[in-house]
């Protein structure tokens, strides 16, 4: 249909092809900004391989803490039946059993920043069978190794739901199987995956990535719109190749889908991951796993408020209710990308797109400034301090009040160019 | 380890390939399952194309009713322009403008039971800009079709929290940018899919499908165990083939990471596809064009819940308030394979693994009910009076309790072969 206005049709002020969107101007050709993200790239892939992630063992930490690793089924088979015989040799002798748990409650979590992650120190408490308190749970305890006996057996993963209802009756709650889930993993000393049980995945990918999910190689840039659901058995995921130069990592489910839809990847080579808010297990997961295997530096995209930089603090250095296993579940320095606090000014974000923080967001904020993996960070503090003072927050999304494509056309362009993370 | 017990080692109880767990005798040979399933497939594709879908233009219905319908951007942006032109020359003609909105409150929703979904009657109202009442909601609405003129001109996707950020000013809350957005998409008698706004994507599919995402070819028998993130934008979404004989529709991630991990879809030819919980739009959308395209049976593993029938029926009758759009959204002829309520003693599911219903779950179930979508089938009708009778729900998980692959190895065949859904 003709344009049937007699006026000249005047460009959409939002449109974000509009050259006066704020800071296009400031855009250099992509050439220059690809340049600065090979430096990146083969700084990260340096530092990857010359200074070796230090582990628990090459500290020497006054407390003895306890970690625990990959290990294969067989392995973990032949540990279950090793205890069980152990506790066998005991009641034979007359003795009663006990179980001899980790104890994983907050007062033996420790940030170590060295490892900058969450550890758990080394100490156990005895769960005896032949005591009031503890009769429930060590038969809780006894079931929980027999299923995964089973599942090491027959080698399929199931889910924490699926183990909860093996035996309803026994476990009560699915609080109550999936605490000793844990239990079990700690004093096996290995991970949760190790034991085949897996959480709901709910994370994509998508981009410059080729790996294998159970034997079927996929081609992350050959996933459309929907990108490839992250699968939630790391185990089988495996052969990562890449010819990209970073990792974008999102917080948010609507800006990935504006850059998967705009090929973000394709002017700037790189892989770009959600779970769709908070991290979950397989998500994780597998960003730790591209970025040892590919050696590639992260840089995160998260909302300006504290639940932003929580998030990627899980991502970073763990959640404490998992603190025993953070070694595998942690991606060591993740760059904060955006949005920062002080790009509200920065980018002249419109007032009517900031929200003024809730008491709720403030106490967040101020306890995260007193978290270790925060302040040993001093563009994270002062950040996260002007958040504070400035009270207000804004969502990744903000950025579409200078136009639906301003986020992947020029604010992520400009901060790559700026090399603008901390 | 060899093993240390002196006793000769007994098979675990619970685990599935054990040839006593309840049921497994009655199988027959997959052959004669496959045979079923194939005469299954061949009724859904002759009834899908002798009997051509029913449109409300067939029927002679006392009252008008109004439904949208999937048009091009170049449609919908002549839309916008030629209600634009309408409106000025009214302001020309001194006499102000008014939106003409068609009414979407719950009165105004009907259950036409030829169609088998709900519709919106055609009933307008009028929202002049000149009214204290009604100015803010006209300048919403004439700022909502100022932004999807642009999505237009650009060809983009953006999501509901996009838009809302466009001019928070304005809109206060997003509830209300999206309100609105469903009045413009009921004003241009077009889908929402066709004003290029999108809803985040929750759905993943596996099996045996072949379709095209953003012109990336998919085949989801090639997808792992993560499977295929659905993609959110369905009219980048095409070419579907197929050698499945029907498509099972999951309610729940746990049950489909079951059926993903066995290859359920190699012993029985089909497609799964969850949105893990509640029914998304993309999914529903996706699993409609599946239905439509490929012509094959639809059948559904929800919970024995009032909640597992519901979402059942969203996706088969559409939800009340996008009913201007049930006819793009819902999929005919939905089978609800299990787990049903007479499946419970049916199946000897222990009593520890069936959960009392709450207060809320019987009022619900009794609502239920009354709904004609569930009336118009007595096997439905009869099995959630059965479900409020016993005051007993389980979830699909509770077959767990036979071992972890009885959904797959024998609950699932049987219920094939036994042709058991209603």
């Amino acid at each position: 249909m003709a344009d049937p206005s007699p006026r000249k049709r005047r460009r959409p002020s939002s449109a974000s092809d509009d050259s006066s969107a704020p800071f296009r101007n400031r855009l250099k050709p992509d050439s220059v900004i690809l340049q600065t993200l090979r430096s990146l790239a083969a700084a990260s892939a340096t530092s990857s391989s010359a200074n070796k992630t230090l582990t628990l063992a090459d500290l020497d930490l006054s407390t003895s803490c306890r970690e625990v690793t990959d290990q294969s089924l067989p392995a973990v088979q032949s540990s279950i039946e090793s205890l069980i015989l152990k506790i066998a040799r005991s009641i034979l002798a007359g003795e009663g059993f006990s179980f001899d748990v980790p104890s994983r409650s907050s007062g033996n979590q420790l940030y170590v920043p060295e490892l900058d992650r969450i550890v758990l120190r080394d100490k156990n408490t005895l769960r005896p069978f032949a005591h009031m308190s503890s009769v429930r749970k060590s038969t809780i305890t006894a079931r929980i190794l027999h299923l995964i006996h089973q599942l090491c057996l027959r080698d399929i993963h199931v889910t924490k739901r699926d183990l909860f209802y093996t035996d309803v009756k026994l476990f009560q709650d699915q609080s109550q199987s999936d605490a000793v889930l844990d239990d079990v993993s700690c004093m096996l000393s290995c991970t949760r995956s190790s034991l085949n049980v897996i959480a709901s995945e709910k994370g994509v990918v998508v981009g410059r990535l080729i790996f294998s999910d159970n034997g079927d190689l996929i081609d992350c840039t050959k996933m459309g719109m929907g990108g490839k659901a992250i699968p939630p058995n790391i185990d089988r995921v495996g052969d990562m190749q890449s010819d990209a130069l970073f990792i974008l990592l999102v917080e948010k489910d609507a800006a990935y889908i504006r850059l998967a839809e705009d090929r973000f990847y394709n002017r700037f080579p790189c892989i770009i991951v959600t779970a769709k808010g908070q991290p979950d297990v397989a998500t994780r997961l597998f960003l730790r796993k591209m970025k040892m295997e590919l050696k590639l530096p992260v840089l995160a995209l998260v909302d300006s408020d504290p639940y932003g930089l929580k998030i990627l603090s899980v991502y970073g250095c763990g959640s404490k209710n998992m603190s025993y296993d953070s070694a595998n579940l942690t991606t060591p320095d993740i760059k904060w990308l955006g949005i920062r606090p002080s790009d509200l000014d920065k980018y002249g974000i419109p007032e009517q797109c900031r929200l003024p923080m809730t008491e709720q967001d403030i106490k967040t904020g101020k306890d995260l400034l007193e978290e270790d993996f925060v302040k040993k960070n001093p563009g994270w503090v002062e950040e996260l301090t002007l958040m504070v003072k400035t009270k207000q927050k804004a969502e990744i999304q903000a950025l579409s009040s200078f136009g639906f494509q301003y986020l992947s056309e020029v604010y992520l362009p400009l901060k790559l160019q700026q090399q603008d993370w901390l």
